[in-house]
């Protein structure tokens, strides 16, 4: 196993190639936004910018500008307001409505929307990061008032452009509700355990406790299985939707659900979590034949009906080393740093680009890579450096408790 | 190379394994309707049925009894009746909505729809053939009023439930529509060219021609590409959605339109898509390294953003099977009998069943099995049935014409 002060050291590293690439090749001066979609290389082959992809570079810049020192450079957060600013201005459809486009050209114009709420989560978490780095209130103002927006909508509010309902499709909850849902509120009551403020943000609050209840009914089966999609209440639903298990889900919950549980000094939530959304879907959603996290999987075998359930996408992997040492540092237990090293080698063997920074996103069942694209549609400069970043800092929070020996 | 001869035996004992496959597994006696989410073995994983394969599996019975004479059974053509039933029954929205739903539950409850008009087309084609079949003129009528309602559409009349609009998104035309109303069009018309009655429905031939001038808008930069989104009126859209190819559909559009222009007598019509939509899709869809037709391509060499892009789908396989065929009765080039020879080859290999009948749907790029699956929400009792009767019919001609010496 590789020291834990390799380790840091490594992600450390990587981290700076990996916002060298965004910073090099993802900036629009001329019209503001960032791209996404960018080849191995880094050149742009769709000038597309995905209204999710704005809000989470902008939470990215700025949170690395206000927590890591060596990030706290003036063009990061230019960069990041320039993109705060892109969004403000073109995000919205309408001045009367809460909700945002999902793409937009490249000068703003709304292509189309999704039904979901996540586009506004995402606008919600950015601006929110950017008021605190820039310590300008009015972006935090507008980040709260999507928040809300998506408190209202969690608590039944009719969601302009959703989906029609029909009398033979179940009411469904999916897990990504849930877990938008304390993503944005964990970043709006304070982004990190040192700087909460208790009870300061009742409506905020109550999105939380409405996130980690909500996540806790896709525990299914006795805590066995975690279900992407259960009715409201928490049952299972039925058919492949009721079965359908996203492991990459699963540990992000699994990490979500330990800061809120130690924030709030809910012990017994944080043991359920670690057993069920750590241990458990490292377990069963590991590929034993060719290693790697399975994108999907069926709680009773079947095959999945998704095109890409045995593909080894980056960002669950990702999910697992945020989940690992979240875990350990909750319980120092040596098991979750073993499943670290394996996790974080397998990922730093198979989706890191030592040439042009940013990680590969989508490898095959092998393991080989599959697309050689670096952004998307629904990859951006996200996943990879907000858990190179979380894990920089959780490792070094580990190092010094336990002594500069490990 | 395999003589013809003994591929149309191949072919045919083939037909008979498949359609057996679908009449042991996939009927509901009690609540009538098609399951399609089989596994591998045939057992239902998922009891939702889809108006797609309900509509495609009634045109498949119904045209095999009306056609194949050793299908000519009473107990198939009272299945294709059961399934007109259920769809007359349960498929449409409402009274007084052309609208169908994309899926419902065991019992015909809407669970969901398209905003595309592919179900209402897949509905038409089913009931005209079943109309056919059991000389019943209001399976034909009603197949037709679908019809109608899709050359409304095509003419520009308002889609219910369509997607919304916005200022940044060009008015785009996807080749599935015109391949869908060619294919509704030429069934209406006769469904085989030997009992065409030209002129006989000015409405219905003003929608094959819609879908065949329509079609010849993807061919792109000389014919040297077929994009899957042009703009309506013909011109290339940016980004990555405008250069989107699918050989397979390039491959459907070839056969389609060689079968338009022999009926109609169009010789230059049927010379373009020689080059451009059947040995063009073939050389530039075929992957070089592994063998099999990609999924989807970039024009401009990029990667495609579709997860599946290098994953090798049975149904372009079929496509190209019956396309070279028809592409050899067009024009007697024993190349296109040699292609035709390595495309069979390479399917009834990879994703042929020989112990449970029905081919696997959904290969890795190495060609691997990675969907052990035979049927589900996209792939059911369609193409591979299709595509064999057409082959064996079409087989049976050219070695008639040829004489038994090939």
């Amino acid at each position: 196993m590789e020291a834990l002060g390799a380790w840091r050291q490594r992600v450390a590293s990587e981290l700076d190639a990996v916002v060298a690439f965004w910073e090099r090749n993802s900036h629009d001066p001329q019209l503001g936004g960032f791209f996404s979609c960018l080849s191995h290389e880094g050149n742009v082959y769709d000038d597309t910018k995905y209204v999710w992809m704005q809000g989470r570079q902008v939470w990215v810049y700025s949170r690395l500008y206000r927590t890591v020192p060596r990030f706290r450079r003036p063009e990061l957060l230019e960069a990041a307001r320039a993109g705060g600013e892109f969004l403000l201005r073109f995000a919205p459809l309408g001045p009367d409505s809460p909700r945002v486009a999902f793409a937009l050209t490249r000068d703003g114009r709304p292509v189309r929307t999704q039904r979901n709420p996540y586009s506004e989560a995402f606008v919600a978490v950015g601006l929110d990061e950017l008021g605190r780095a820039a310590g300008e209130p009015r972006y935090r103002a507008a980040g709260r008032s999507w928040a809300l927006a998506l408190l209202g909508w969690v608590r039944g509010a009719p969601l302009e452009l959703g989906p029609p309902q029909f009398s033979g499709s179940p009411p469904r909850q999916a897990l990504a509700l849930p877990l938008m849902a304390l993503t944005v509120a964990e970043q709006l009551l304070g982004g990190d355990p040192k700087t909460q403020e208790p009870g300061g943000d009742p409506q905020i609050e109550e999105l939380a406790e409405w996130g980690a209840h909500a996540a806790l009914r896709h525990l299914q089966r006795g805590d066995s299985v975690v279900l992407e999609n259960v009715s409201p209440e928490g049952r299972e639903l039925p058919g492949s939707l009721g079965r359908l298990m996203n492991p990459g889900h699963a540990l992000e919950a699994g990490w979500l659900l330990l800061g809120f549980s130690g924030r709030r000094g809910e012990a017994a939530l944080g043991t359920r979590a670690l057993g069920a959304l750590v241990t458990g879907p490292l377990a069963w959603g590991w590929d034993p034949q060719h290693g790697g996290l399975f994108a999907f999987l069926d709680a009773d075998g079947h095959c999945p009906t998704q095109l890409e359930w045995s593909m080894k996408l980056w960002w669950p992997h990702l999910e697992a080393m945020v989940a690992l040492l979240a875990a350990y540092e909750h319980r120092p237990d040596p098991k979750f740093l073993e499943d670290f090293d394996r996790v974080a080698t397998y990922a730093f063997d198979k989706f890191r680009d030592p040439e042009h920074g940013e990680w590969f996103g989508y490898l095959s069942r092998e393991g080989n890579v599959a697309l050689s694209l670096k952004g998307g549609p629904y990859k951006g400069c996200f996943h990879v450096p907000r858990a190179l970043m979380m894990c920089e800092e959780m490792l070094g929070r580990i190092l010094e408790r336990e002594g500069a020996s490990k």
